[in-house]
């Protein structure tokens, strides 16, 4: 299948220009994004997914890795014209434009895959499965990174929309809503906001699980020195410990980690649901930000210089 | 079918005492209440729902019309119990609380109404009929009321999940929701929030309707004189005018105006939900709030006193 990308920032090159090379379902015909100097892939490059569409080679398939707050519009375009869409986390800025996508793309036929990287991490669907027949006693979430170190002059992280530390925890409730057995819902939230910038660098969230469990959950993007990508289930089986944003797992029987494969999962998910005419679209993970900050006490935080 | 009511504040007292004094469908068993002052209702009064589940006359119902932070602990009580539930606007105070609590009444067979009292005031189901064969081209919300007539010493209001100025603006989006044909999904938005509370007391919202006409969203809680809420809707067959919260019907082929029947239209609807066993849960109103949220610009407000 031909496929393009639309947004080719760091994440498009760090991961979807390697695993759409890597996957012999794809094949890369196009690349849009406003910056000129983006299109370095070796095919033809585009201001726009616009400009792609009217004057560029036929396409199946669209990749959307632009920031958040675009994401819609450009699904929208693509799906109308009965592409296929992936798109990155999250899907959109909204929960109401990730609905309006998901009508699209049932009115279409295409195929629109709102995909949650995190949940193809090697330890994910062992620790699924082990979840599967236990009891959840508590849980708790630790997610602390740098945000200088992985987002380096994204300024659109801190824009309205643009999820702030919401943006790698939403990793993290990608994971717990799928490993979880049960549905979780948002019972009180902190965000701490820099007086200059409109999304916070921190969070702490009280979560509940459908059995009565207490989730805690603790964002920080000011983490310098290591870093923590943990989950720690506690069940009446003994205690999950997920690390390394879900590549490395412990279980009572022993430890196992797997090498980083999350985005030759996501490209596998996206041929196979193609190939089957579906649509996969989760909006779980979204919805707890987006209850967050209906929910949430805002309080504001020291400014924040990249 | 014997009812209780849970939270008797200024809506329980205003309308849902009267509405439910005036069907022949319910008969009203006890209440309950922290204040003991609030007992005021000719039938058993107690302190929690738990202590009129233990203690009380049997109930087949119960009428949630607490503050919305505590909603869901007191309706997920009720639906263990299996009783059937009406919510008062907001459901919960977060799609997943309100998602957790359709899946407790589908598990239990209980039936849940979230109830959004606008959808019954006169002009709404015409309305809806009118516009039902029409291309919308515009649309603009204009929702602008004095919070201290409306909402005398409610500092609920104005807290963490309280929705400040969405309080009444989740009504104006409760009815546009239910009469525009096709689905609304939030753009960008406009919160501000006063120095010393958590609530926004003013927002400016831009939302686009399915087929691409633009939605303009107006909310004021400190209007004094005269109060607004009106919505009006350009289509290519003229122009629909709604007023007075939706009492009043403006098209071009005439006016008219409805009395005062939201709630008694909103208790009907309760029993034949009962009767058929069917739950109706539409979050598409707190979905938009919850989008404005997660999506808006926050602007400090100048302090607000009550």
């Amino acid at each position: 299948m031909r496929i393009a990308i639309a947004g080719l920032g760091k994440i498009a090159r760090d991961q979807h220009l390697p695993a759409i090379a890597a996957d012999p379902a794809f094949l890369l015909a196009a690349t849009a994004d406003p910056d000129p100097r983006a299109g370095a892939a070796g095919v033809p490059h585009f201001e726009s997914l616009e400009a792609m569409l009217a004057d560029g080679p036929p396409v199946d398939a669209v990749a959307i890795c632009t920031p958040p707050q675009s994401r819609h519009r450009i699904a929208d375009a693509a799906l109308a014209r009965g592409l296929h869409v992936l798109l990155e986390k999250p899907p959109a800025a909204t929960l109401s434009e990730t609905a309006a996508l998901e009508a699209r793309a049932a009115a279409s036929g295409a195929t629109l895959f709102a995909a949650w990287h995190s949940r193809f991490a090697a330890g994910v669907a062992p620790a699924r499965d082990w979840l599967a027949g236990r009891r959840v006693l508590a849980a708790s979430i630790e997610w602390r990174e740098d945000v200088r170190v992985w987002h380096p002059g994204q300024d659109w992280i801190f824009a309205a929309g643009g999820l702030g530390v919401f943006d790698p925890g939403i990793n993290a409730l990608s994971i717990a809503t799928h490993i979880l057995p049960g549905a979780i819902h948002l019972a009180t939230a902190e965000l701490d906001i820099p007086e200059n910038r409109e999304a916070p660098v921190a969070a702490r969230l009280a979560m509940r699980h459908d059995g009565g469990a207490a989730i805690t959950v603790e964002l920080d993007f000011l983490q310098t020195g290591p870093q923590t990508w943990d989950i720690a289930v506690e069940t009446d089986g003994g205690r999950l410990l997920l690390q390394r944003g879900g590549a490395a797992l412990t279980l009572p029987e022993g430890s196992r980690e797997g090498e980083d494969r999350e985005y030759a999962g996501v490209y596998a998910r996206f041929a196979e649901l193609i190939r089957g005419g579906a649509s996969e679209v989760d909006i779980a993970p979204l919805r707890l930000v987006a209850d967050a900050f209906l929910r949430g006490t805002m309080r504001r935080a020291a400014p924040f210089t990249g």
